[in-house]
């Protein structure tokens, strides 16, 4: 930074380098397009290093101003300061206003008429308002990814495999807007059925091996760096400019992009005050590899706090969803998928799990939001005794297992069982518009019974979800409370009482009819308890007879 | 990386190139004391590129795994697969396993006296265990930093200020061991006292300009980069090898560290767990530039949710404080500084606000974490109406400004004012150390009268540690609700409904005795406040009325 620089001519100089570095981006794609062969170019960068408060002058009352820190903020106070209000007129002279502006203060024409019109206008341009460029994906039928469930809880099946299949034919019907981003574990997590028709996009030296499940491309359609923060940029630029898109992520992981989704939930908040922004498509958070399944990893990839993230900004951007199956994942993803404006998070885990819906069961399940399993619950006409709930994929197999353990140790008991797919259900219909009225709620968990609600994520969540619901204090939660280490999934269970036999407890404790009676159950689910955990601390691994648990009903 | 490289040769160079980048430091050092001049040295850097899996065979049935991604997680089952023991044991005799070991399995004594011993062992290292070098700070008296109090609501004064006061004198008393860090806001943060005895530490160009007011110095004690996570880095490094430190942060962009807050906080808890680690000083935060007075940044500067992430964490580990005025913040702070193995979060905003404590009071209500302010009620020995409760510094004076206002517009009415401090004294003691007794709870909430809970942060915060409590459903929690813009202060608060009017009145709708008769007063209070919106739209301005407000008893 030079004092008293020629201004004029630093404008000349920056037109002349933009020119120039238009030109030097035009030729390389003529040269990629003409030879047909893909390279890495060295694309031109920019680097404008500008004074601070460029421009003002340069010094006030004996102090640098313009090029100095002092230029920060309201540096001078022409409401008060007279002697300032002189300082910014004669600067502002400096620019010749006399030669700018005619005899009336107009702008002069031939001035005015360099502004560039129509789209050429910064402002105007489309790609900033990529609402108006956009395409609506075209959609394969999700349906045809259906895992086939003939009896709920028999089948074992990849939740997130599933996914792959159906994101792989949304890709291969939308090879020019749509794109996948991930921070290195698109196999890892599951998706790599999306190679099969766009690999990673790879621009550097290729090995002999790479050819041996590298899955490199120059021109690939899945962005991949192991760097959160990266890939959601690259992900926010590619939706914002009218494309599409979905990451995956390690849930433990994500609380990198905390900041940045806040700022994207704000600007979309504020983009459904603008009538002229055009809606833009979701950004798309597929969150995998959870909490209950860091058996190798352990704790330090035990959090699943970014639901707390998302929850607190506007019930107008926030959409979060828990499906508990694969059928049930294919039919939010879809919506997912379709859907504008929002910030839509999918929490499923990457292992193989048990299947509880068929494709028509799945897709009511996800329109209501959240149901009675009919089929796991005994109370159909008459009152239950509790109600069984759950939210999340490995939440609900447990309270599956409770319910069993339930009505095996107390073939009297009447149990309603509750699965929650989309968390803001939960939410009174005055707060968020997914939100039940209270008379729904009501019918789902009763006014006056006991709930024994196992959670995905920290408990304390859905206390915050549910705090006005009358009957809020009959609500028993369950969920992760930052206890675990290198633990079997079951031994992970037991330390935050997520398990089936500390939930079957739990409703045994809180089922007046049974307080006393069930107390033989009850000293039996213990012992059981304890069991798994000798089990698991002499063997490395759960029983088998939890492990391969299915729905015995 | 070359296939068959040649193991041995590669561990010389190794080691014969941290010989040499040990031997340039010293070097470095040596320069820099003889001289006594500060320069920026090209410290020496390590680049070592290592294959993938290293080391493992290089090919395994006709797959790449050394140096190739089939190396990750368990490449070889040596459990089920004889082949691939085969190959495991094949691989390792490489290593010449009978030149290391004798015939009974021991390791050579020759080699074994190679091992370092005592404290030049890396995991016995005292640098590795901070803990065990570490000294307590020598603390100045935070008491000589107090705000002189006459009367509570009357004075004005800078509540960060007058916390870089003490801190200034914090650091002139441990210039080897203490360092506050920030994104370059430590003067727009108002901790510019620090500057007194210790500047921003800057190695590189000096200008001119510099002079005035930059506050550089080759060996200061502040440490500045627009990089939260940088920062953040920086001072975790400095506490984990026995120090001492604060970070100060915009409140909105903290969110940058919720992932290595995460981390830490996960690390803490697992040190508790082993008796062998030292404690060390805890993670101090100063979170600043509130939610509350962002009125020129606007709605991309206003988020504190900081505080659910930080609630998420172990109640062994996690604290968070909220003081109201300079004199809480002054006993806080030494508290923090104090102690150990914690994450202290300090919630302070750093404009000018109305000092309510004298340091006495101040001492007594911080040692409670939360307390009755019997100046700010009027039902001593009287079952109040209501309870007005706040937490935090801008909504401790709404509330304040409500109770004033009830008892101008109803004066028989009997109120109670809670202020709290230390947010875990509302989480049950079973669940938090900190936490109040049921018992203790109801003595200051009352069992069944309405509170109406001013807060600083997310609303739903409150409910969440509060859900447990008996008569909960009485606490009625105003907070930020993600509703904002480019506002004065007091329309902020009133579009979150945090405002004096909003509270005054929600207080009159939930008093059963003047849920009829307050009508006239709560009509008042809406025409004053419609007034207030109108005199900010037309003039960018809060009405003097408000802006300018005092304690009226």
């Amino acid at each position: 930074f030079v004092e008293g620089s020629d201004r004029p001519s630093m404008h000349q100089a920056m037109a002349a380098t933009l020119e120039h570095c238009v030109l030097e981006n035009r030729k390389t794609q003529q040269e990629a397009r003409s030879n047909g062969k893909a390279f890495r170019p060295r694309w031109p960068m920019i680097i404008l290093r500008s004074p601070k408060g460029w421009t003002a002058p340069r010094q006030v009352d004996g102090h640098y101003l313009e090029g100095f820190w002092r230029a920060h903020q309201v540096p001078l106070e022409i409401g008060d300061n007279e002697h300032h209000l002189r300082i910014v007129e004669e600067w502002m002279h400096r620019y010749g206003p006399e030669k700018l502006f005619d005899e009336a203060g107009r702008f002069i024409p031939e001035l005015k008429a360099l502004a560039p019109k129509g789209t050429r206008r910064m402002s105007a341009n489309p790609i900033a308002n990529g609402g108006l460029v956009r395409k609506p994906l075209d959609m394969p039928d999700f349906r045809d990814a259906a895992v086939d469930v003939k009896k709920p809880g028999a089948t074992l099946a990849g939740n997130v495999p599933t996914l792959g299949d159906f994101l792989r034919e949304v890709m291969r019907q939308n090879m020019h807007n749509f794109r996948v981003f991930g921070p290195d574990e698109t196999q890892s997590n599951q998706l790599q059925a999306l190679y099969e028709v766009g690999k990673k996009v790879w621009l550097g030296e290729y090995f002999p091996e790479d050819a041996d499940g590298g899955n490199l491309c120059p021109d690939g359609r899945v962005m991949e760096m192991l760097s959160e923060h990266t890939v959601e940029g690259w992900l926010e630029g590619y939706i914002l400019s009218g494309r599409h898109g979905l990451i995956n992520s390690y849930e433990p992981f994500i609380h990198v992009v905390d900041s940045m989704y806040n700022q994207h939930a704000k600007w979309l908040e504020k983009c459904n005050e603008l009538h002229w922004r055009a809606p833009i498509s979701s950004l798309n958070l597929l969150i995998t590899a959870l909490v209950w399944r860091q058996d190798h990893n352990g704790f330090t990839h035990q959090d699943p706090g970014f639901l707390d993230v998302i929850a607190n900004k506007s019930p107008a951007v926030a959409r979060i969803y828990l499906p508990p199956d694969a059928n049930t994942l294919l039919s939010v993803a879809d919506h997912c998928l379709r859907s504008v404006n929002y910030v839509n998070v999918i929490v499923a885990d990457k292992k193989v799990h048990l299947q509880y819906l068929g494709m028509d069961a799945a897709i009511a399940h996800c329109k209501k939001g959240l149901g009675i399993w009919d089929w796991a619950g005994n109370d159909r006409g008459v009152e239950p005794d509790v109600v069984m709930a759950s939210c999340g994929d490995v939440p609900t197999m447990e309270s599956l297992a409770a319910t069993a353990l339930l009505r095996e140790h107390l073939p009297d008991v009447k149990t309603r069982f509750v699965n929650v797919v989309d968390l803001f259900k939960l939410v009174p219909n005055t707060e968020h518009s997914h939100g039940l009225t209270d008379r729904e709620f009501e019918a789902i968990f009763t006014p006056d019974k006991p709930v024994v609600f196992n959670f995905h994520s920290y408990p304390w969540l859905i206390h915050r979800l549910t705090y006005r619901r009358p009957g809020q204090h009959n609500i028993h939660v369950r969920g992760y409370k930052e206890q675990g280490n290198i633990n079997t999934p079951l031994e992970l269970a037991i330390r935050n009482q997520t398990d089936r036999f500390s939930l079957a407890i739990d409703a045994i404790d809180r089922m007046p009819r049974f307080r006393v009676t069930g107390a033989a159950a009850r000293e039996a689910l213990l012992n059981q308890q304890i069991a798994c955990q000798q089990y698991a601390y002499q063997f490395g691994i759960d029983r088998p007879e939890e492990a391969n648990w299915e729905w015995p009903y």
